[in-house]
């Protein structure tokens, strides 16, 4: 494996530039390649079964890229199809369900955390089994979210927006009625709906986003197995997508800012 | 082509269950095979060119089951790809576009209609091109509701929603304040949002479901062939779907009501 290969990082859709952003201000040196596998976003609502074909289909391309490491960027993928993809890949694969536990079990003081993602990452209870295999006494309650994503993907994010906070209250009132200390954003698009869930949540609980975390264990990885770039900066970004190139482009700018999603290839055929 | 042969009938996912209910209403004796592509649903924020690709090879998986007539029971697939799969099968293929502007004709007064769809379906501009061939002086507005589908999915459907009422509304003002008399609803599953709909446009307003305009346009069509079946009832359902069979079956409750969605079978690899 080269140093100077590039790090793949792959997602349903958009969400995953969360963890981009992220591995872009840690690692400025590094190039990246990003597929987001917009033909058959969302994958919070398929069965483990499908989403592990299409993650292990995603991964065979940026594999064929000549990546040195995988971030599956996608807390769904993560949740039912990391061990898959590991085995299938002979590069080291990242997924950002552990790095997101292990940031809950350092925040929370009461031991009380709560965790919202999509309906199959809640289903797979990846993150109550990251969780109780690092401390075996917290208690976990979840809550399945699905239209945290059509919200943050509509643009109804703001800590104003009557929608966001109407749909942020109905799926958080058990939360909040469970005294949690600390909530773990489950999915790449929630940080987008942050502020309404922080209104809804209160000033005494503290949100986990995976996206810094996995940016810092894959950091950590890289440099065990000597392979991290040693110039201060000069990664370059490429983008790959299943469909719609344009709207990658425009909602990436929610994500990244404006210039940042450019060079964005249509990947006709992934099946 | 046999008399005894199915009628097809796909969608993007089970929203096309409101146009299989209309045709076992109209068409009781007629065997149905609907397919459901939920590996890939929502086919409404996709572009053309790939909803084209999955709408052919959903055309072709029912065709190999020996169907007389494919109903696109899709907006998003009938906006789009309608011409691209007639071209390529031999049986007649019928979409929910032409059947839906027809009915919109039929009952608007001052000539002036709203659409609401996906975003796909809007941008294709396919009800505009369908209105306007009837009746070129009509006045047609178009609003593409993104949160629909998701809303519908999860359930909160309800008079009294407070999300649906806001969500509607933030939508539908728009077209409110062009005094439209009928509106069509442009996408399977809207029919499931019909009440906050109708509270949020008024008594006035007319609303449209090519539901049942489409079954009384499958039924002449199969007359005008000599394909109707002359027995009074014992149609038979079957469906396949391209993932999780428990899902479409719970959620197929709220179309078809209890019992009504049995034998679902999994279709494993549609690509």
């Amino acid at each position: 494996m080269k140093v100077s290969a590039p790090i793949g990082v792959f997602d349903s859709g958009i969400g995953g530039l969360t963890v981009l952003r992220e591995l872009m201000r840690l690692l400025p040196q590094e190039d990246t390649i990003y597929l987001g596998d917009t033909a058959r976003v969302p994958y919070g609502i398929r069965s483990a079964r499908v989403v592990n074909r299409y993650s292990l289909q995603n991964a065979r391309f940026l594999l064929s890229q000549g990546i040195k490491l995988l971030v599956l960027a996608c807390n769904t993928a993560s949740a039912t199809s990391l061990a898959y993809v590991q085995r299938a890949l002979p590069v080291p694969v990242i997924g950002v369900i552990e790095p997101g536990a292990r940031a809950a079990l350092r925040a929370s003081r009461s031991g009380r955390i709560g965790v919202v993602g999509t309906e199959t990452t809640i289903r797979s209870k990846a993150y109550v089994k990251a969780l109780k295999a690092l401390e075996p006494s917290l208690k976990i309650f979840s809550q399945a979210c699905p239209l945290f994503v059509p919200l943050a993907e509509e643009g109804w994010c703001s800590r104003d927006d009557q929608v966001a906070l109407l749909v942020a209250e109905r799926y958080l009132r058990p939360l909040r009625r469970q005294r949690i200390d600390t909530l773990v954003l489950g999915c790449t698009h929630y940080p987008l709906l942050r502020d309404a869930i922080a209104e809804v949540m209160g000033p005494q609980v503290v949100l986990i986003d995976s996206a810094a975390e996995t940016a810092r264990a894959t950091a950590k990885l890289l440099k065990d197995m000597g392979l991290l770039r040693r110039r201060a900066s000069g990664g370059r970004r490429s983008f790959f997508v299943t469909d719609s190139p344009q709207r990658f482009r425009a909602l990436g700018r929610r994500f990244l800012g404006d210039g940042q999603v450019e060079n964005v290839q249509l990947l006709e055929v992934m099946q």
